[in-house]
């Protein structure tokens, strides 16, 4: 499982700042959103395309009251308001907004962005299998368990601790993305750190013991 | 649910054929698949885009003994065999295929190619986050209602009998796609036709009594 914390390796950004896209950049409409701002929904009319430039935005689905992330954008990553996902701004954030018919058009005088939307959208839809085998095929504790280390291989660093990670997601957070209740994430997550497989360092700070053990101990419950 | 009989409503095939990319339609190399051949997998090398002439293909993830149906790929559905799914030729086939390299650079030269392929793209991630809704929301009864009438809407004549539709898919077949035992599909199947919600009118072709009254009951079972 991806941490869902990069949308894709790709960043459209790079592309953009270079001074001969410039003038494409000038077109991009600024907006401010503020922490737990809905940016947008399946209900909008508007059809943007959207980039982040900072901050943080969660895209999820949702069912009544119930919810599931899918993705959390940061600086570069690019999305369309005019999907069924809602987005929501977790923190203050910065976003450049395009109408998608006047990024169509940049897409056919500009094929390199064509080509990198390509590979963000394959990127994009990778995910998403991740997911859908990661709810298929394993249990909430295996979820967890791959959640846990996809964050410590992506941003770990290694300490006397182990592989120390920094993570300010609150349980609730962590349920929405491995889909799972708040309850039994909670619950799994106290197993993890009784049984010594993750510590909690400091706020927002934890480390995994021995990375190398916990990544055999998951390829065993997958089997 | 989508029925998944169609990854995305775009036909690249439509715009390969026109006079003006009948060189570009001429480097693609032409090949035959056996109903039940392996055309791709994960640990294969080849990284090539396909693109189905003729046939039908299943793509899927798989686990150990268990398997899960992402989508089937007919005439002009264009796929890559670089990812971690599995294709296979449920029916006698023929595939398009190009190395994605050269793809690449055809994407360069076509905008319009690339544009087509994001729209693609962007259908394909529709269709896969409908899949992680059905699953993280609702129950098997639910997805395995919602998949006959997507067939029924999809492809359904209206008759005397209600709603007629033509499916050659085996109860193994709908449980690998609405991601349950052949058991569980099977049984649920069978109450749905003790019920009257669908008949069996012969060969591989049912017909949905009411498909109002289904769907407003699909609605209820949802909420």
């Amino acid at each position: 499982m991806r941490s869902k914390m990069r949308v894709s390796a790709l960043n459209l950004m790079d592309l953009l700042n270079q001074p001969s896209y410039h003038h494409i950049f000038r077109q991009f409409h600024n907006k401010k959103c503020h922490k737990g701002e809905r940016v947008s929904g399946p209900g909008m009319r508007n059809d943007n395309i959207l980039i982040v430039s900072s901050g943080q935005l969660r895209v999820f689905l949702s069912y009544g009251e119930r919810e599931f992330t899918l993705y959390y954008l940061e600086s570069g990553d690019i999305f369309s308001t005019h999907t069924r996902a809602y987005i929501e701004a977790v923190k203050e954030s910065v976003i450049l907004t395009l109408p998608t018919k006047i990024f169509h058009q940049l897409l056919m005088t500009y094929p390199e962005i064509g080509m990198q939307m390509t590979g963000i959208l394959g990127d994009m839809l990778g995910s998403s299998w991740d997911i859908i085998e990661s709810i298929i095929f394993h249990d909430a504790k295996t979820r967890l368990i791959a959640f846990i280390l996809s964050l410590g291989k992506e941003r770990g660093m290694v300490t006397e601790n182990g592989t120390e990670f920094e993570c300010d997601l609150t349980m609730e957070d962590i349920s929405l993305i491995i889909g799972s209740t708040r309850q039994t994430t909670s619950s799994l997550f106290n197993v993890l750190i009784k049984d010594g497989d993750i510590m909690r360092i400091g706020k927002n700070k934890y480390a995994i013991g021995d990375i190398t053990a916990l990544s055999i101990r998951l390829a065993e419950y997958k089997a």
